[in-house]
């Protein structure tokens, strides 16, 4: 059956205790939300706030393809005729095809919140929605709270859908607002309102009691046939439902139509896209399309999905644009990197020795706190140097880096280092904007002339983590740096007690990792191990 | 009804990707999940490796007070006669009073992974169980892949339970080993199970389909009463079924009997612990023991709650130990921070002016890029510092501090700080493990002698985020520090695009806030700001 996908990132996720969008975001979120097939898009709430205000100008500019924008607003309020209404109007002048409004549904927030009648808070309803699909709007009704007023006075709950499928609403939203419903209990409800009601009835999911997915799946079990969510779950206190999660279980579990099969294979890479703009990490166990959603560490289970990936793998990953990975652990550690690179045709190429000997560095290096599973781009350059144990690019001779500050100005940082390259000793100081950044300016100083393939490769991320926080400030910390170059991005690890020379190493990694790359070209390897998915 | 819970954090949750527990955290955690009332824990697979093994000879010392501690393994192989399979023997040499084993019910994994008939695999599973009752065991039988199995071949899944059941078994666990079943779908097979089975019935799931949580829930309705799951859900690829939040919901929503309303106030506290010795920071938005669980940044909800916390409140927070926290945003700051004020008695303290200018500088902190949120040391410094704006306690001339490394040896760091306080210049040099260990010691040698509170505040944890990721090595960075003293932690941020000097402010903020609590004696204030729930 065709599910329509209503999202609203931009609206109730940006919520979202850590997110926040700009404008910009949201513009570029929504038209990556198109593409990917979404039906509808909640851009934000015209009449609350400026940003979004100025978030509906921008994207009358934009023409989706396939998308109805939505506006998202509230019912009138109860002193204001409903064309005098500015948070009505501003919805009205937002121009898109579709409006979302909530209304009350629960007796203990008309009493509270809104301090008037019941009966008075069916006249908002009526009027709000006959007034939005009289300007020619699809009208979204959010019943708010529909399950907590349900559950309290079924009648009254029942009255507020009346009201607004009457007065020509063409969904009516069944909300957990507060995300405190367990699945048996909404889905016999969703079913009572199906008695009552035909036409598309919708369900909005919270993830309070950690089962919005279930729910939001269970409802549609139930009868409903238009889905809200949020991309990677964000939203307000523990998120709204994740819409991702939806959309793969309705098309891959229910046969139900939402995007579609192509477009599906997108699913991993847009929840990764917008977990960047959001400046948040997407969590690497999320359901289908986090990096660890199709990643194997125990013995008995790599042996299995090598054998036949479905024994522990609910879908084909490709099915969400996901992959298998297969890791590195004290346990299995030795089977998994012979088999990957037998899988890539690289083991053949390692003598018994040099395999033993990559294995021991591994061992060595995780033993010290580095972590080969993150730092693919670490991984990389210890495989490549086992294959080509005589390659040297250069070898540092010292550096030295200091940070000044004097008062409140601004501090400076300056650099010197000194290293012998394959044409003698370069040396070079610089000045940036951290010892990081100087450091960095000072090796591609040196080597840059030597290998200018070098200048094309920059970092995007930087992050450290202290292995030992018993240790206060003399604690162990791991830094990893993500890289990227003009088609693709890596990351590499240093481990230290001192946070610059883990820099520094997670620096050197990434130089001498592109050197390697660019300098000792061998198809078979280039194409083996440039391939991001190696991961390990 | 009482309902068993079943802790697999120590088995299942290790295989997560990132989790890695040491035997002492194993011991710790167990002897934690003993005092939450946890009815078994699921130590190892003593017959898998060394580790597991360890920890059991270790468990043998302590004496649980409530729980029932359970050693993992599977049946035997079909090469070994049960008293000779090396597996098997481990188990009972674990002398734990419960034991688990998992079976195989799929037929595909009958064939390809045993390589056996499915008779024979009914043998397995039956001499396996015998022997383990025989030795006075209490046998958790965990139907391996029960969901796919059933699925494809009912009745060779209710003949594996029969097997199980009919050689002793005391509880049959129904696992969806590869969390691809859907909640309604799982329900129904539970209740044919029921149907056939009666005794104690359990559940096992996990997080593929996002729905974990729901599939134990709706297992319990339909019948089970043992139900397993990790702490804070973790476990290979999405995850196991998160236990802290089955609790919640079978304790709170269904009214069943688990570690009972007073131990439920402790699950916040554990799940953090948990969360710490996996080195896992954890999540915010995690269902009921999530920081953000109960936060409300929305102007409209935190209007509502402020009048009613039932309004956007499933749960009271204090059932589970969290708390309700109210959020600052650029859209609802300046009511907030004054609730803050009023709720904690302060704002009548500050002059109309004083908390003007305190928002002023909150905005212009959040502008740069400063997470006041999350950095609740430096917003009670800005508060501290709005009441006593004479308070000054040092003024820093300047500091210097260089890293510098020669070869591989390792790096060494050497500060100088040059600064005011009120009896002179003091100055200071000293080396460190890295820069901001150098920094910290020369601080704390040029105050020490002034204030030797001081001394009691460490540096527990560190994080480094990159704020303009394109920027590359110049971008600007934000850095938390998590300091504690004797009993209790804060956290401070700086933000700067050099590590250094970020790392430098928020240290800087550490001791300011340190010598404000230590000198500014005020017991309104001190009992106001020193409640670390204070959080903003």
């Amino acid at each position: 059956m065709r599910i329509f996908t209503f999202d609203t990132t931009l609206r109730d996720g940006s919520q979202g205790e850590a997110v926040s969008f700009s404008v910009d975001d949201k513009v570029t979120i929504a038209s990556k939300l198109d593409e990917l097939g979404i039906d509808y898009i909640e851009g934000g709430w015209p009449g609350s706030n400026p940003k979004d205000k100025e978030f509906f100008a921008r994207a009358k500019e934009h023409r989706f393809q396939h998308a109805r924008l939505c506006a998202f607003g509230a019912t009138r309020f109860a002193k204001h005729a409903v064309d005098r209404d500015p948070s009505v109007l501003a919805l009205v002048e937002a121009q898109t095809p579709a409006v979302s409004i909530f209304g009350k549904t629960w007796d203990l927030h008309v009493h509270r919140a809104l301090g008037i009648g019941l009966d008075d808070n069916l006249v908002l309803i009526s009027d709000t929605v006959s007034f939005l699909v009289s300007h020619g709007r699809e009208v979204i009704y959010d019943d708010e709270h529909f399950f907590d007023g349900y559950k309290t006075n079924p009648d009254y709950a029942l009255r507020t859908l009346e009201a607004a499928k009457k007065a020509g609403a063409h969904v009516l939203c069944l909300c957990d607002t507060n995300g405190g419903t367990l699945t048996g209990e909404l889905a016999a409800i969703v079913a009572k309102v199906r008695e009552r009601f035909d036409g598309v009835v919708g369900i909005h999911t919270h993830n309070d009691s950690d089962v919005a997915v279930a729910n939001a799946i269970a409802a549609v079990e139930a009868g409903c046939t238009h889905v809200q969510g949020c991309i990677n779950g964000y939203g307000e206190r523990c998120g709204n439902s994740n819409l991702v999660s939806i959309i793969a279980n309705l098309e891959l579990k229910l046969g139900h139509s939402t995007i579609g099969p192509d477009k599906l294979r997108s699913l991993t890479a847009l929840a990764h896209f917008v977990a960047e703009l959001a400046n948040l990490p997407l969590r690497n166990d999320q359901a289908y399309v986090g990096q660890s959603a199709f990643a194997h560490k125990g013995g008995i289970h790599v042996s299995a999905v090598l054998k036949d990936s479905h024994t522990y793998e609910h879908i084909e990953p490709a099915r969400v644009g996901n992959r298998q990975r297969v890791l590195l652990s004290d346990l299995s550690g030795r089977g998994n990197i012979l088999y990957k690179l037998e899988e890539k045709g690289l083991a053949d190429r390692l003598s018994e020795d040099a395999r033993r000997e990559l294995l021991e560095r591994i061992k060595h290096l995780e033993y010290l706190g580095y972590e080969l599973e993150a730092a693919e781009g670490t991984f990389e350059l210890l495989v490549r140097e086992a294959l080509h144990p005589n390659a040297s690019f250069f070898e540092v001779i010292n550096f030295e880096v200091s940070t000044k500050m004097t008062g409140s100005r601004p501090s400076t940082s300056a650099a010197t280092v000194n290293l012998k390259a394959r044409d003698g000793v370069h040396s070079a100081t610089a000045s940036g904007h951290g010892p990081v950044h100087a450091l960095d300016l000072c090796l591609r100083q040196c080597l840059g002339q030597l290998y200018p393939g070098i200048q094309d490769v920059r970092l995007t991320d930087y992050k450290v983590r202290v292995l030992e926080p018993k240790k206060g400030t003399a604690a162990k910390v791991r830094v990893l740096v993500e890289w990227s170059d003009s088609h693709r991005s890596w990351t590499t690890v240093g481990v230290s007690d001192n946070v610059i020379e883990a820099s520094w190493l997670a620096l050197l990694d990434a130089i001498k990792l592109e050197l390697m790359r660019i300098t000792e070209k061998d198809e078979t390897i280039d194409k083996a191990l440039a391939d991001y998915s190696w991961g390990v």
